[in-house]
């Protein structure tokens, strides 16, 4: 009989562990993953999507394994992800380690700051390569695949963790913010972003400083940011709003024009770093936890979905 | 009673030629603009539009002029011209020295070479920043200017200047390949370029080698290219749009799910040099040529535009 597996959640994290998890175990595992929201309505698809790996070591290997997770996708011609260009420019110098992982990196001169300074805060800057990837085309690619082979997804809140009773082996926790609820993590905190998503083909380059970016997907632009700490609403601030608009057009005077497509919030599943490890629950079920990944769960999810499944292969050997 | 001046051929060229005389005269001139075909419908339609000056001096300083154009249409939020970045992968390490007019110019390394590389050729390549302007766009823009400055276009075929009479002052020749039987200059010749435009949102970065390019617009790649000394040949070859789309899909797998928008064919007017300067006609009348941009016409036209008016002003003052 297959091991049962039960993911929590059916964001960008929760699916690709599902598939990380039956591609490492063929059909010796039977998935079945459990959430309140499935995409196009979780909190991964707000995100922008611009990978983007968060410090420290072993977030820098799954932003590096992620980047050739992507590479792969596009290089199979799916829509959704693409390499892209950019500016970052910054009121304190920064070189973050995660830079070794994008490609033509360069750190701006003098003259060249000076050309593209749009505000006083502007005083360094780098231009480099990266890639984005929208979340609602590929949780909806990895979606196929993992129903393929032969997953369950059911559309249900858990409130309690007992409700589970016997019926998995493993239980992969991917709820981001429902983790403080269900597992009494009070270290995660929403985080609230909130962005707005314009029309504006001929903006190629991405351009990011202390304050706002401007992003880049298939078919829009994304601008941001706000990054209001403990708030948990969901309505579009009309103020936030207009503040977005009007600081990325000083950024990109060429924005003005632009055609406002919708706005959207999202909160971010922030803690100072993603928790993912092992623990037995109480009725001795293995619980392997995955969440907690604040604004980069799109840059790290294929790292962290291949060490849940190497975790769930340490318990089933 | 203000000079009048006629303008020939409604190209980039003589539609930019048009407008600069007009902005370096204000109302003291009366402009004409007689040609055969008018956007969408001439040579410079077909061009894909990316911004790639010429080899020389004189033709650098045409180059750095119109990307200043570039950056102020840009920066009024116009449809039809961005900056992009990308790729040129050689066989032949080259450094031509238009590239000072770039931004984010880097050689790359070898062990970025092995990466990128997709063929034999890929021996040597640069990443570098530069801009599209759509020339469709671009001329529907400066004709409402040229209009709206009192312009009056006549759409007419000139088989010999002597149509002409004594009706202007300044006869303008901008009628590129034209040139050929009404100026009975040989040394214009055909270069046909065939092109396929693709939709494939993901693929932001510009990708050329020897053989190959793919580049980018609003709403579109443009994928070339050939090459086809003195053939005048305006259908679409079915071989060579094939040899076209296949090439593209080795350099960037990516393609291969693109879809197609059009096939297009112009002639290109090749020349060993721009021809741009003053000459008196048989009576009497100054004619200023403007012709023989190959395929430099969008990344020169501004810079060739102002010396034109020069050319005017060193007539009538």
């Amino acid at each position: 009989m297959p091991t049962k597996i039960v993911v929590l959640g059916a964001g960008i994290i929760g699916i690709s562990s599902a598939l990380a998890i039956q591609e490492a175990f063929d059909k010796d595992v039977q998935v079945t993953i459990i959430a309140e929201n499935v995409s196009p309505n979780t909190t991964s698809d707000v995100a922008a999507g611009l990978i983007e790996p968060a410090e420290g070591k072993r977030a820098k290997e799954w932003g590096r394994l992620t980047i050739n997770r992507i590479k792969e996708y596009i290089n199979e011609g799916n829509l959704g992800a693409g390499e892209i260009s950019g500016y970052w420019m910054q009121s304190k110098q920064e070189h973050p380690e995660w830079l070794d992982l994008m490609k033509n990196v360069r750190v701006l001169s003098n003259s060249e700051v000076t050309e593209i300074a749009k505000r006083p805060q502007h005083k360094f800057g780098l231009f480099y390569t990266t890639w984005y990837l929208e979340p609602t085309r590929y949780i909806d690619y990895c979606t196929k695949k993992i129903m393929e082979n032969g997953a369950k997804i059911i559309q249900r809140k858990i409130e309690n963790i007992d409700e589970l009773g016997n019926d998995f082996d493993v239980i992969v926790n991917c709820t981001g913010l429902g983790s403080r609820v269900l597992f009494n993590d009070e270290t995660i905190r929403p985080c609230r972003g909130q962005i707005v998503r314009v029309s504006c083909p001929q903006v190629r380059h991405f351009f990011m400083d202390d304050d706002y970016y401007t992003l880049i997907n298939d078919n829009c632009l994304i601008l941001g940011r706000t990054k209001d700490m403990d708030c948990w609403d969901l309505t579009i601030d009309k103020k936030s709003a207009d503040k977005i608009i009007e600081g990325n057009c000083i950024n990109i005077p060429s924005l003005s024009n632009a055609k406002i497509v919708s706005h959207n919030v999202g909160l971010r599943p922030w803690r100072t770093s993603v928790k993912l490890e092992k623990e037995i629950g109480k009725n001795n079920t293995p619980i392997i936890h995955n969440y907690g990944h604040g604004g980069n769960g799109i840059s790290l999810h294929w790292g962290c979905a291949l060490e849940v499944a190497q975790l769930v292969k340490s318990i089933l050997v």
